[in-house]
This record gives C-alpha cells, sequence and structure tokens, in this order.
C-alpha cells in the first residue's frame, strides 16, 4: 500500500520523520512511501502551494499523511497562491468531505487543560465536520456596491445531497461510539442551517437507535466550555466545524496531542495533526510528535484496515506519557526526536 | 427620559421586575417607562414578534431594557414569526449595528467557571460585534439545483462602510480600556474577511496608539479557551461574534450574570441579559436577576449618561456576591427576588 507523504512547512517535516519512523516500526515493509511537496514548500519548489505531481501522488496513493502548511512569507501573495490553499485544494480534489476529530484528553495530561480536571476528563467526542462545501467553496469576491464602495461576499451553501452524506457519516460514528448525535446549526437565522437540519431529521429515520439531538452554533460553542462531557458526536458543516472543533481541541489539552482524518465515501483519507505549522519553534526539535503520530494510527485504522496496528501505537503513546515524557507543549524538556523514541521503546 | 420595557419570554418579564426595581432605587423619578410585548408574547398579544407598537415605542424611547425572547411553542411557526425574529428586527430597524458584550469574571465566582480559576481570574475583555450585517441579513433562500435537488443558501458580505463603521467603535473602546484591539476574521477563506481585515488596517491609520492584531476565528475560539487574559478588545463581524461572545461569556463563568449592549451611531442603544428566556425555568423564581441589572447600568452609562449611577449598581452587585448570594445558576438557592433584594440593601 502507498502513503503520500506531505510534510509540509514549519515544524511539519520534522513531526513527519517521527510518524514514518513508528509507522516503519509497526509496518515494516507492508507499506510504501512517496513524498512531494506543498504549501510553503510547494510554492518554493513549483510555484504552487499543491503542486500537479503532488497531487497527481495523493490521488494515486492509498492515503495522505499530512504534515502542515503555512508560512510568514507567503502572507503578501495573493490567495491561490497561499499554503492553506493546498489543504483545501487536497479537500476538494480528492473529494475529503468528512473531517473527522477526535477530542479526549489522555488522563495524565489532565493538568495540561485551561478548563477544571474535572471538566476536562469527561471529554470524549468526536466532531465530524463536512470540508467540500459552505462558504468555503460558494462564489466570492469583492465587488462595487451601486454607491461605489468595495463590498466583499462570500454565498454559502449546501444542498440535500451534500448534507445527507455528511449526515450518515455522523450518525454511522455515532452508533461505533456512544449512540448520541448532536446536530449543529444556526437554523434561527440561516436558510443554509434550515435545509441542513430538515436532511439531518429527514435521515434520522434510518437511525432510530441514535439519540438525535439539535443546537445553535453559539450555544455549542458555550457548551463545550462549560460541559464538554455531554457530547459523544457532533455533525456540522464546514466553517462551524472549524470553529468548534479547534476550540473542542484546546479543551481537550495542548493541540500538539490531536489528530484528524478528513476521508472520501470510500474511507480514503488525508491525515494530519490538527496543530499548524508553528513557524516560532520550527528547526528547534521542540515539536510534539505525537499528534502526527496519532494521526498515523488514525490512517491505520480508517483507511488501512489495520486496526491492529492503530491500538498498538495508541497504546505506546499513552505509555511514553505515563512515563513522564512531556513536550515543551505540555510544559516538559523532551524533545520531537525523544518523544517518538519514548513512543518506539514502548511498542 | 423614556425607557422602553421589553421584558418578552420564559424569565424575561422576572428579570426586567428586578431591574425596574434597581432603576427605581437609583434614578427616581428621573426615568419614566413604557412596557412592550416583545418575542412570543407580541406574537401572542398581537400576531407579530415584533408588533408595530413596540418597535414605536422603542423607537420614541431613549433608550430600551429587553428581558429575553423565546418560547418552545413557537418552534413550528414560519421563520418571520418566530420569537428571535424580534430581536433582529430591532437591531436592523433601530440601525443598532454595535453590540458591547463585556466578559468580567467577578472574583466572588472564581468557582462557577469550566476553566481553572487561575485562568479565568485573568478574563477582561470587551467583545465588539458587528449586529446589522454579515449573513444574517443578506439575501436568502431556499431555491432547486439544475439537478432538482433542494438548495439552502445565504450570502454573505460587508461593504467598506460597515467594516470601517464598527473598526471605529473597536478602537475607540480599546481605547478607553487598555489599548489592544484583535480583530477576528477567516480572511484566509472569506472573501468577506479580506476586505474586513484590509479596511480594519486602514483604519488603524487614524489609531496609532491602539496595538492592533488580527487573529483567524478557529484560532480565536481556542485561545478564548487556552489564555483568555490575553485578550483586551475583540471586534469582529456579526456570525463569529454570536459564536465568540458566548463563549467568552461562558468562560468567565455563569451566564446569568453578563450583560450586553447594542448601540446605533448616536449612542442609542437596546439593554439586555445575554442568557436566553429559559423556559424550563420561569415562572419557579430561580432566574438570575443580575445579568438584568447589570444591562441596566449599562444603560445608564452608555446611553443616559449617568456614570455615577451605574457605578453604584455595579458595586451593589459585587457586594450581594460577597455577601454570600448565589442563585441556582451559581450553584446557591437564593430567589430571583432575594437577589435583588440583596443589590437593593447593598445600595
Ligand atoms: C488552513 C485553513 C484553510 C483550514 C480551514 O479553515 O479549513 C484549517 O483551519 C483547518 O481547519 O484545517
Ligand atoms: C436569537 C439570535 C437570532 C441571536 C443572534 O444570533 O444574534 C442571539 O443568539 C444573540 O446573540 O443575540
Amino acid at each position: 500500500m502507498l502513503i503520500a507523504l506531505l510534510p509540509g512547512d514549519g515544524i511539519g517535516p520534522e513531526v513527519i520523520v517521527e510518524a514514518r519512523r513508528v509507522l516503519d516500526a509497526v509496518c515494516g515493509d507492508a507499506l510504501a512511501y512517496e513524498e512531494a511537496p506543498v504549501g510553503a514548500a510547494g510554492y518554493r519548489a513549483e510555484g504552487h502551494p499543491l503542486p500537479p505531481a503532488t497531487l497527481a501522488l495523493a490521488k494515486r496513493a492509498d492515503a495522505v499523511l499530512f504534515g502542515a502548511v503555512g508560512d510568514p512569507s507567503c502572507d503578501g501573495l495573493e490567495r491561490h497562491l497561499r499554503p492553506e490553499q493546498a489543504i483545501l485544494g487536497l479537500r476538494k480534489e480528492l473529494a475529503l468531505f468528512a473531517n473527522l476529530r477526535p477530542a479526549k484528553l489522555f488522563p495524565e495530561l489532565a493538568d495540561a487543560s485551561a478548563l477544571r480536571p474535572e471538566v476536562a476528563k469527561a471529554i470524549d467526542l468526536m466532531i465530524v465536520r463536512e470540508t467540500n462545501g459552505d462558504v468555503y467553496f460558494g462564489e466570492k469576491g469583492i465587488r462595487t456596491t451601486p454607491a461605489g464602495r468595495r463590498q466583499g461576499y462570500d454565498i454559502m451553501s449546501y444542498d440535500e445531497d451534500e448534507v445527507a452524506r455528511i449526515a450518515r457519516v455522523g450518525f454511522e460514528t455515532a452508533k461505533a461510539r456512544r449512540g448520541k448525535l448532536c446536530s449543529v446549526d444556526k437554523a434561527n437565522v440561516l436558510e443554509t442551517s434550515q435545509l441542513w437540519r430538515d436532511v439531518v431529521i429527514e435521515i434520522a429515520a434510518d437511525y432510530p437507535e441514535i439519540e438525535l439531538s439539535h443546537m445553535y452554533v453559539d450555544n455549542a460553542a458555550m457548551q463545550l466550555v462549560r460541559d464538554p462531557g455531554q457530547f459523544d458526536v457532533i455533525v456540522t458543516g464546514n466553517l462551524f466545524g472549524d470553529i468548534l472543533s479547534d476550540q473542542a481541541s484546546m479543551c481537550a489539552g495542548s493541540i500538539g496531542m490531536l489528530p484528524s482524518a478528513t476521508l472520501d465515501v470510500n474511507q480514503k483519507g488525508l491525515y494530519e495533526p490538527i496543530h499548524g505549522s508553528a513557524p516560532d519553534i520550527a528547526g528547534q526539535g521542540k515539536a510534539n510528535p505525537l499528534a502526527t503520530i496519532l494521526s498515523a494510527a488514525m490512517m491505520l485504522r480508517y483507511s488501512l484496515g489495520k486496526d491492529a496496528a492503530a491500538d498498538r501505537i495508541e497504546a505506546a503513546v499513552a505509555a511514553a506519557l505515563a512515563a513522564g515524557h512531556r513536550t515543551a507543549d505540555l510544559g516538559g524538556t523532551t524533545t520531537t526526536r525523544d518523544m517518538a523514541d519514548a513512543v518506539l521503546a514502548a511498542l
């Protein structure tokens, strides 16, 4: 099976190297790898954040392991050349519409959350975020009003098929977990949300065993602080999912710990740590490689059917934390390499 | 000076009564009051959540003191008849474009926040949210795609004048506080946000003494959990402001404590507690009246030029808390009436 390795920018290359070492230890020759530049690295190498050869590799591969993109040197570029376009382009071109973000606190890290330990410990939720539609991909631009003023606009929309597709992922995810699905929208203001809610309710007929609830996004942002333990699975659109999943991650402690998967209809996926490229600490051996190592574990489970290997990696990460290893983001001094070594030792 | 009292639904009437008692104690006959139905109460009385006579009163008054709207019995109504439309209608018809939401923890309530006390205690921020534009008021609807499928859509937009107007409120607010303004957008994806950012930077030229920063909304949602003490003033659009201000409020403890103001260009304003109508506890004497009492204080300060009276009320609220009074939302058993009495006693 072929894995596309896209290290990207900043700390991306450092954490991808460590994830690769862990994959080698667990899967040996069962996986083959090809690497390609993406983000600012893609722009420097080929003049585009998502060079054609990188896109072709991602399409050809069985799964994509992605580091991070983003570099301040690109701030002045036109939007379509900025590093972030790589991730948007990959999601769209590979039809990766279902972003899965687990947020769960490793008990060893209860002190790393800004939430009270008793609140943080109760977090065990999965956010299912749609990533192919919404205001992200609608028509947009800057136009001039009749009064001659600059106006920015972006069209938000979802059609019923797009909502149904992600709703099913939400229900299936809830079925494999604790059976509770909370759909988040802003149906009191947005027509896009009203259709979203109507369709989620229609799909619910196929899942009588799932306990479905609906919550407005402003209330959801409150509840994720007040009592995140109330959630099992949250399903929501691209924009609300962007905001809530980052918020939920932070509730669960360091963002250096949290993995993500973005899947197409065939469970092919792109796997990435949720942290960014962190240019301020790049090249210093300070980055926490665990989010990427856990992303590799998600890849084994979701796209490659290797559940046992995924379990082994996750157990080894827990063991490394239990042994007291802490990178800078967790308040310690363990280096990137030493943290990965601790995981390897525990395997 | 004439105050329009719009109690609304659920716990709205109970908390408005108490705020009125406090205002009477502090301002005596200097203020006159007229009351009118709004929300589900407006719909029941006049067939519309914002009856014409209620709107006329709000326009005529020097300030509006608003309880809360929302009632499950209205869930089946068409959107334009639902209680929430009252608040959207008032914002639009009265050109109330600047929603100010302070989030600050009363030190006595450090234990009521889900955040660690040391994180929660550092919160002292003001969110300045635009409330006349964005995806809230753009063209919207349900249409049929060429493939014959239902599609919901909402147009997000801001023009440069709308952004400039709220940006100035942000800068002025920062000037009167600690001199730091953080503008929140999603400029890496949205053209509306790109224009927003460009215009905020243009306006910044008039405020060289203010330290301006920009943050993506997903990162802001993270930072409000990780380290809310870093913020002084946040300025943002209608949709992001809806989400972030509710999140920030919860970080600062019970939502039963937090007031808000929504102002027009002449400092005329609508004042309301940020909590909703809470139909589940309505009529039981359990509601916390402090958010509404503090909203009345904001009204005295912002719209009526009575700073000293506002200070007195705020000090009395702090004294009531220091004396140990706690309503149910704060983990106690003090009733709505007793809490207001405690404030009156401290005046
Ligand atoms: C980089 C950016 C375009 C992206 C998004 O908004 O989707 C990121 O925030 C994410 O959540 O993966
Ligand atoms: C009731 C609703 C329309 C409203 C909004 O979204 O603005 C509310 O959430 C608020 O923040 O005042």
